[in-house]
């Protein structure tokens, strides 16, 4: 899997901070350009914490993700307020070395039996194909877990959304990793911006505490929340969070 | 593959007229209550001849789309403004009677052939069910033609744009069998509302030419548009669609 | 002003909860019609407590709402998950008896110098009209007061998603109390779906506590949460919603 | 009006480009970045010609729009594919060198009526303001003329469909002098991006004729429509084009 951040809004931070501020004053955009620092991170993280979130749609990230699975793909475009470019498998033939299926973890001690019906799957595929069946029709019998790429863009309130549901350790083990990655890439352009983005535990968390705590405070500060949205209870926590991280090789 | 209409807005039409007439009109609601069928139609008729798609949005319609492929499901949920609800396999395995994978007609003369592949990644998912192997992990193995259902909601105007791309013949055979046949219920309930639906051809002469033409109509009237948006010319376009709806068993 | 609720998916909590029941079986839609209504219940209550919420979205609601102002309209249109038609002052002259521009309550004590700057502004509209302004530019003079109607489509999750905004003391008084009215509209018809509807601090009270409670139990149940969104503290919060409410007349 | 290009995805031409190849290719992201002007452009045209729209939403445009009126932003934000930050009358009072309210080019010879209108809303509103009521309960008496401030993102896609209705001389004057501005401002950094960018009468001829033209070319190319989707017959498409554009004093 590689998830590369591809394209961006370079000055994503101080659009949406000026269109903050720009809600509250009379001035127009030129007089606020030379905003500092500072108060960019002031308005950032007032709306962040008052859930003023459409400012944050001012800011779009797009992302080549390639090599993941069907199963994965198809959860990703589920999340409907993002643009998606897929490879697609009516036009471009997985065959030869483009053939690559992902094997999930749990199974890697059983990997041989997974590449055994990945490799007869193939065939089948391969042989309908030599006989006239279209690409589109002969992929049918091609598994589940057969690679695909799909471009990505989302904006940050989107983002902040994707990462709520799929960086949480109930998501599939691929669209977590897919997820952590993301998030990886985008606090390398955007530290201020994505300095609060978490699983739903952490974002409901800063919804009802005085003060916001990050994904790295969550062990060491007290929660208010009695439970997450999933159900785990407070104390178990900080340690689900930690779980659901272990997906992603890079430490944060 | 069996394709329901669960439920929809009873009085959709008639929501559809009054909203339009309430745009030009300063009486209430309660004051076009009584609005009779004849009028009805004229604004019906006339919001889609110019475009005015937004009413539409005042009508949904919900559908059960059982025993499709997950190759179709990954096309539908391509379309962003609608609801799903889909079948999970992490939570619902495909096992014994559930395991029906689609078979494509373009496969159907070499069936046996597709049939083993499918009975053969059944049983390696089944195996790495019995090793331990987590559903949502294990279904990596199988075919992209498994089954599937899922409860879809559109509103009048997302069935127009949905019906344009995907009884178009371009559209792979599944998702437009899927199509044909959402087509033919909402016809059966909301005769007047989606009289002048059809694939992109369709929709795109009728933006162009004096008098709106029916799907039915295509191969008796003379066409404006030089070609169609996928590049069929004139002449060609009536054939175009006969074949796409072969798809659909039920004369419309 | 008045808000009515003039069409909805009448079978709307029961495709809700067969919708989420289907998500976790492999059996189709017709094995589950007959779901009695304690399962129903049961089903709206794990989605809502758990943030499932895009089941909700197979309900959807159709209101007309007439006599607010472009004040209120302008707020409300703002809220882009739903449909609408709105009154166009470009062909429907708000003359003679449609002039009847809203007056704030805090104005009420004041209302003579309101009406009397309404009425000049009649008059200088009027006067344009004559002198051969068309309608669409001579609505410039009109004040921002001035009534129009809107009708609005909403399914179950948006409705959620603007009450949790539109209910709380935070929202200016007028989209209030429109809100105000919706939720007493779906509450009669929709008790099961929309118990646990409110402002965000009692959404996300439920996202963070054990217990799911509703807006009457506000008062009597320890919150858990230290701070509403808005920056209220735990303690304020019963009071600050009652304070919202007052705006509507009509008792819960 | 002032209207700013304030940010854009900077290779966004090259990022939609590169996005639709790779719906065809089975390569990666990076094996792409190389593209040349050329195929750039054979991507984009190819793209707008079919209708393959969903390339375009990888590239984002924010633009400051300043000293409109509450007439033109009402518009505005009906177009629900977009992100709006818009200048609060709550928080930020129209008072003194800020109360600019816009007058209509059809009531500048009557432009002292207008003026006179203005000059006693704004009596009537300072002195409610005097006596306490609240800044957002007083501006009602302010007309629907007063000026406002809104930062907006689109996406190209978006503005493709933004320009399609607004450019239009059935759109009112000022909407459709903030589109043409947009136009000129993104024709200036992406002009191969929004060569075929035009009121709906241009779209909808490209989707019917072979060859696409551009706006400049509607007037000297034969027309395949017989009518625009607004009711303009054939030969009066060009002249009515030219007569929208007026309202932009900058020639495209």
């Amino acid at each position: 899997m590689k998830v590369e951040l591809v394209s961006f809004t370079s000055d994503g931070e101080k659009v949406i901070a000026i269109a903050s501020k720009m809600s509250r004053s009379r001035k127009g955009w030129d007089s606020h350009q030379q905003m500092p620092k500072e108060e960019i991170e002031v308005w950032i993280r007032d709306a962040i914490t008052h859930g003023y979130w459409s400012v944050l749609e001012h800011s779009s990230y797009t992302f080549s993700i390639e090599g993941i699975s069907r199963v994965a793909s198809h959860q990703l475009v589920r999340h409907r307020i993002a643009s998606y470019t897929q490879m697609s498998h009516r036009f471009a033939k997985p065959v030869d070395e483009y053939y690559k299926p992902v094997i999930p973890p749990s199974i890697k001690k059983r990997s041989e039996q997974a590449e055994q019906a990945y490799n007869s799957a193939y065939e089948a595929y391969f042989s309908l194909l030599e006989e006239g069946v279209p690409e589109e029709d002969a992929r049918y019998v091609l598994p589940n877990g057969v690679n695909t790429n799909v471009v990505v863009t989302m904006n940050a309130r989107e983002l902040y959304n994707f990462f709520a549901l799929r960086l949480c350790s109930r998501a599939q083990w691929e669209i977590r990793e897919v997820a952590w990655k993301m998030l990886e890439e985008v606090k390398k352009v955007h530290p201020i911006l994505f300095k609060y983005a978490g699983p739903n535990c952490l974002i409901h968390e800063n919804f009802v505490r005085e003060e916001p705590i990050t994904l790295d405070e969550l062990s060491s500060k007290k929660i208010v929340s009695e439970r997450c949205i999933e159900g785990v209870k407070r104390d178990g926590i900080p340690k689900c969070v930690l779980n659901a991280r272990q997906i992603s090789l890079t430490p944060l």
